[in-house]
């Protein structure tokens, strides 16, 4: 599966602690980096020369914009003024010019909320929607992931106590098998969050919906994760 | 107008930095302050006496409940197997019990997102739904409004540079008038989000729309913030 990492602008103290370990052994594995707005920033304060780097880079300073042009191979200068943002972009030719099949997202949480709600709707509207299975969210305590109509099987994430299931749109007959508090046959026209779900022991639990738009939230409380991360 | 300030368990690192003085003045001036959860703690830890706490006291220790339980004029034990979460139930007695108009909600975001999660779907469902224009959910660079269908007359307010848009359910006919980004007669079936638009001035920014659930998130970047709570 062709993997990619992509840091977006969000505040860099939502990152999980092993963040910049993980950009390391990706780098040296061959997994591709790319950054928008001041992820690319944020990227080579790291010392991580990013493959693939979107943006207007306004927030660099002269010789910072001069490391990325000198060393960065793929450099795209999003225009100011635009329909997508940046990191829409920057997703968009991860999936479209390069085949990317997984996208583990960093830096879309925290800070500003409309950014926040952004870095998720988008995934709900073309042209990202359709590539929604692909994506992965994360951050110091969350993994979110889009789910499709009919069946999804969750399998359990180390260091990721609970999972948290959402409606986003309306839908159609929700059910949620095999997890400690089940749920059957839910029909809704409003958003509802089923939050501090959890897994039974290794096994699945499985998430079928006839319609809509459901985000699955892996999540560990602060004080748990930290001592993992150590 | 009957005013509240209630503190959820969220991470006190996502709080404005001037909490601790508003809820002294709160205190001094009469307005009720309310808490759940950790959020009982945290008010504990300032030195402030909620006049009414609710939750199952899970995360105190003996001393601190007993504390709790000498000062505290209206005490709640939510029962732990229960439909409503603590917050919810917290907010349900502001309003029918102490018929509060306005509540200030602080410890919604951050940490966990499928509590975040909670605390935004929690105003689109009932029995708190009725209730969500008399809500603002505050956090470090955020200020949160359910907006109502029809004409919403939206004021600048000092320290946010931002006003963000978002349907979080269908939405018919939504127009954005006065702003520096206008938007007419926009209708969609997805979750859609209009950040970063602008106040002209000091105009006001009327929303209007026929069906749906509408927010308004008035925003600042962290640094301006920052620089304003000085």
């Amino acid at each position: 599966m062709k993997k990619a990492i992509a840091v977006l602008g969000g505040p860099t103290e939502n990152w999980p602690p092993n963040l910049k370990e993980k950009l390391v052994k990706a780098k040296n594995s061959g997994i591709m980096i790319a950054s928008s707005d001041r992820g690319s920033l944020f990227l080579l304060e790291l010392g991580i020369i990013p493959d693939l780097a979107m943006g207007d880079f306004d927030s660099l300073r002269d010789f910072e914009l001069g490391q990325i042009e000198k060393s960065v191979a793929d450099i795209r200068y999003a225009p100011p003024a635009k329909d997508e943002t940046d990191s829409e972009l920057l997703l968009l030719t991860l999936f479209e010019d390069y085949q990317i099949e997984q996208v583990d997202l960093y830096g879309a949480t925290g800070g500003r909320l409309d950014h926040f709600f952004v870095n998720i709707f988008t995934f709900l509207n073309p042209p990202l929607a359709k590539y929604n299975d692909r994506i992965r969210i994360i951050d110091q305590q969350n993994l979110i992931l889009f789910l499709k109509p009919r069946m999804n099987s969750l399998f359990p994430i180390l260091s990721y106590s609970y999972l948290g299931l959402a409606n986003l749109t309306p839908v159609k007959n929700l059910n949620i098998i095999g997890a400690k508090y089940p749920l059957k046959s839910f029909n809704t026209t409003v958003p509802h969050m089923f939050s501090s779900n959890e897994f039974i022991g290794q096994n699945k639990i499985e998430v079928s919906f006839d319609k809509g738009e459901v985000i699955a939230i892996y999540s560990c409380d602060k004080d748990r994760f930290s001592n993992i991360a150590k």
